[in-house]
């Protein structure tokens, strides 16, 4: 670890198994700025949980310092953690494109008031202390993507955000590859570079595609009810239904909250345009063919639309064969047994389903491989730090950096906590800042570590609760042991042997220094030793009362 | 529901998610056989458990009529309830090809003495009491693989279990394509069809490939240890990387229980042909070109040979620079997670990791759709069941088999628990039997369903104890309410309110009727309306004492 040195410093706090996706810091001198705030989506192995967000006690730690947060663009996993920090960033502006400050806002709900929102344009620069970050319009699954020019006086940090090279992007807004490109030129110091599709050859397909796609289901289904799904976030390709719907007199019904809510603010916003009198309340008494709805949940998320829908619990709408269903989306790594089990639930009710990636139904928002090429050889910094994706995407990323000329070493694969300075003279490594995951289960959790650990011994093993009475005096159990088990399978000499144990280790324990509290540690540990020789590990709770 | 009528009758008892796949019983007058024993592994759906194996009822109920039991192959989810119902089929023949029967003893250990397993030729056919059933190869992931023709009074059913067409095998043992044709041209009653692989066009590609991929990787690495990881029961994989180790002039160390199984038993009986010397017990001295270890572990699980030796963990083998690993495999859904999180730790160690469907390093052992319609078209059955796969497949493969000219009426889609009569006249649904999920948690569970509920509450919510000491005379609370909660984020208020909840409704609770266990009642009551307005589920404990 090296003394903080001159120039620029970066801090990545935030991103589940994903670095630099939810939240990083860079600072130079003492000016700070956060990039993004977003939240993670918890997976089996924090049961449970509504969401992980970034742990913030740098931020707080340096609060004098920060100057702004900029934000990528609207998705969740960058902007969703803010609501729970209302409180930490209420006296920091926050800066973003229009259709990102316009979910936040949504987001924020009450709180929106008492912070300092600011909407940028898409090629505008803002000040934020010492430092200048300039907005640089980046095709996406969403409309205001940005990647981010950061200019300090310790040099330049190049942040591509989430991105794609579309050259026929649906509003027409394509990523600004000149500018990019000059900004390359002038020379930048360090980029962070996304890595999500790392893996995949080539390039990725226009949006375009999907539109030409979905334009050959309805031409096929003319007298079909259609039911597509996709993210509400996906602005673009809420655009391509509507236009369609449009063009093939169908009027649109929004399923879902969240999709209520993406039309409503990216139609304030000007980056969709609603035809009019497409969308309508409610199915009433349309024919199949004269009918459309547009539903949030093709990742199969439980309480979405059209998971509903495939149970028949959405507003009494029966799905059957007159209905053609279309996930446009692909399963996130993780959904797909969620995913399956909505699709064949609609397929066991009738209905057609088209989900297939192979149907062109769904493209990709994230760079592929030559895409990737691409963005590095305009911006061709010094230093380079792949981020987002698990560790084999940065680390294919890095080989890709290699190939494309940059050294060695001035290639870093960061982790989160870590706090890297750069200047001129080369990259090195500070001491770790706080960072790491902190949960959320209806509220932020003080130690939601510990929590989710129970909960996994719980879920794996169970757990046993034994209940006894003590004759302080004498230091002996009375009567009966109760013994309470949930999610474990007691059998009748298991049950035996669990209440020996209680008996026998409360029995021989010291009289002088026993109070109640050490009974039950003695009972727990004897019970415990009981299970562990068959490597079962439930969770033991011990209740000692007085006799 | 139809009585049960004359002719075939076919019921499915297994297969968690994928019907027909793990259990199924085909019956005619009084004779019954049972189709495969096999094993499923729990999901996160149900933490903890070991195994999820047919119920068993249906066949417990109908013991007298039970004339032996067919095994298309040896995979788990085909023999790997066996050893857990040995007492109940110990009188009945199990039949099987060598490595089939081969692997199914070595499982039963010590209980394959008190079974009756027979080992047939491919091409055999054994009677049954009035069924016969012909064994016919079929080329899949593992040698001994074959469909099944049972013949009975009733009409010819046609199981295809496991099968790929692949005509270059690695034994030169193909599809009996022949055989199949003729059984065909003399006319199948019923058809059950595997579904596993009917979203991928086209035609899986010949195991053969993947030793040529194989030999490329050896090429290319001659002075790096080669670590490569496969399923232990893929024995025609195992036996490219033994003949190539060989080639090569490199020494094999097999790592993993399983591998080491698989080695025995398929060398003892000629399906694996070890080279003399190519075998060490360890790395020794030899140098990285020298060296390959084979290991288990291609699906992430986690206390598998490749696991271990990504944590350092395995024979104090370094895993590093020196290395390439190649997982010869590609993740089972669900297994995503596992599988990356191991390549990731091997990058962090600085191995090569070769990992990608792309390069040809795995290939299917289950048939695409263009060897499916082959199938169909060869047997040309005037009933089919697609079986195997999610009911998505199930519905895919009933499509190809309408486009292949079978009449609607003739497919139908069985579900777990189904059964059905077959008789020249028709297909008809009798009542359901007996079937389903039986966990294994140690031991075969009673009541699984409850454990598995409890474990995936706990996991969910967490558990609140409340531990109150009540005058029984009186029938008010006295002293203070202890509360404990685990895996539940208790807040100061939460915790107020929950000894409230418990005094107020104890001390409001009736008189006469009140016993410990009805205060018990009140109290768990009052506890859950608390939560339940959060829409939170916590387990409630209550402990009432005497004060």
């Amino acid at each position: 670890m090296a003394k903080k040195s001159k120039g620029v410093q970066v801090s990545f706090l935030g991103g589940v198994g994903e670095i630099g996706k939810n939240m990083t810091v860079i600072e130079c001198g003492e000016d700070m700025i956060v990039v993004d705030m977003g939240v993670s989506f918890p997976k089996e192995d924090s049961p449970g949980m509504d969401a992980i967000i970034p742990d913030v006690t740098y931020i707080k730690q340096n609060i004098k310092k920060l100057r702004g947060i900029v934000l990528t663009h609207g998705h969740e996993d960058h902007i969703g953690a803010i609501p729970y920090y209302a409180d930490v960033i209420k006296n920091t502006p926050v800066y973003g494109t229009a259709l990102t400050i316009g979910l936040l806002r949504r987001k924020l709900d009450k709180d929106a008031k008492k912070c300092n929102l600011v909407i940028v344009d898409e090629g505008q620069t803002v000040q934020l202390g010492g430092i200048k970050v300039e907005f640089i319009k980046v095709a996406h699954s969403m409309a205001g993507a940005c990647a981010l020019a950061v200019y300090t006086q310790g040099g330049t940090v190049f942040v591509t955000g989430d991105f794609k090279i579309d050259n026929t992007p649906i509003d027409g807004k394509k990523t600004n590859l000149q500018r990019i490109a000059e900004i390359g030129a002038k020379g930048v110091t360090l980029m962070l570079g996304e890595s999500t599709n790392v893996e995949r050859r080539g390039s990725s397909t226009s949006e375009r595609v999907v539109g030409q796609s979905l334009e050959n289901i309805f031409n096929a289904n003319p007298n079909k009810r259609l039911i597509i799904a996709c993210f509400a976030s996906s602005n673009y390709r809420v655009q391509q239904v509507l236009t369609l719907a449009h063009k093939y007199g169908r009027k649109v019904v929004l399923a879902g909250k969240s999709m209520k809510a993406m039309v409503d603010v990216a139609s304030a916003c000007g980056e969709l345009h609603v035809p009019k009198g497409v969308i309508v309340d409610g199915i009433g008494k349309l024919k199949p063919g004269e009918a459309l709805i547009l539903a949030t949940g093709s990742q199969g998320e439980p309480l979405s639309a059209l998971n509903k829908l495939s149970k028949g619990e959405f507003n009494k709408i029966n799905v059957g064969s007159d209905d053609v269903v279309v996930l446009s989306s692909s399963p996130i790594p993780g959904n797909e047994k969620s995913v399956y089990d909505v699709i064949n639930a609609l397929f066991r009710k009738g209905a057609e389903v088209i989900y297939d990636a192979m149907n062109d139904i769904h493209v990709s928002g994230h760079a592929y491989e030559e895409e990737l090429k691409l963005m590095l050889t305009l911006v061709h910094p010094e230093f380079f730090m792949p981020v987002h994706g698990e560790y084999r995407h940065q680390y294919k990323h890095s080989q890709i950096a290699k190939m494309l000329g940059i050294p060695s070493k001035n290639i870093i694969i960061p982790n989160i906590g870590d706090c890297y300075g750069v200047t001129s003279k080369g990259i090195r490594k500070h001491a770790n800042v706080p960072a790491g995951n902190t949960y959320v289960d209806g509220v932020v959790l003080e130690d939601g570590e510990a929590l989710v650990s129970d909960r996994r011994s719980l879920a794996e093993y169970g757990m046993i609760l034994v209940l006894a009475a003590v004759d302080l005096e004498r230091g002996v159990v009375v009567g009966d042991v109760d013994v309470v088990a949930r999610g474990f399978n007691l059998t009748d000499d298991g049950l035996r042997n669990i209440k020996n144990a209680v008996i026998d280790s409360i029995n021989a324990a010291d009289f002088d220094k026993a109070d109640i509290d050490e009974y039950a540690r003695f009972a727990k540990k004897a019970v415990r030793k009981l299970f562990a020789r068959d490597r079962q590990f439930p969770i033991i709770i011990p209740v000692i009362v007085e006799d």
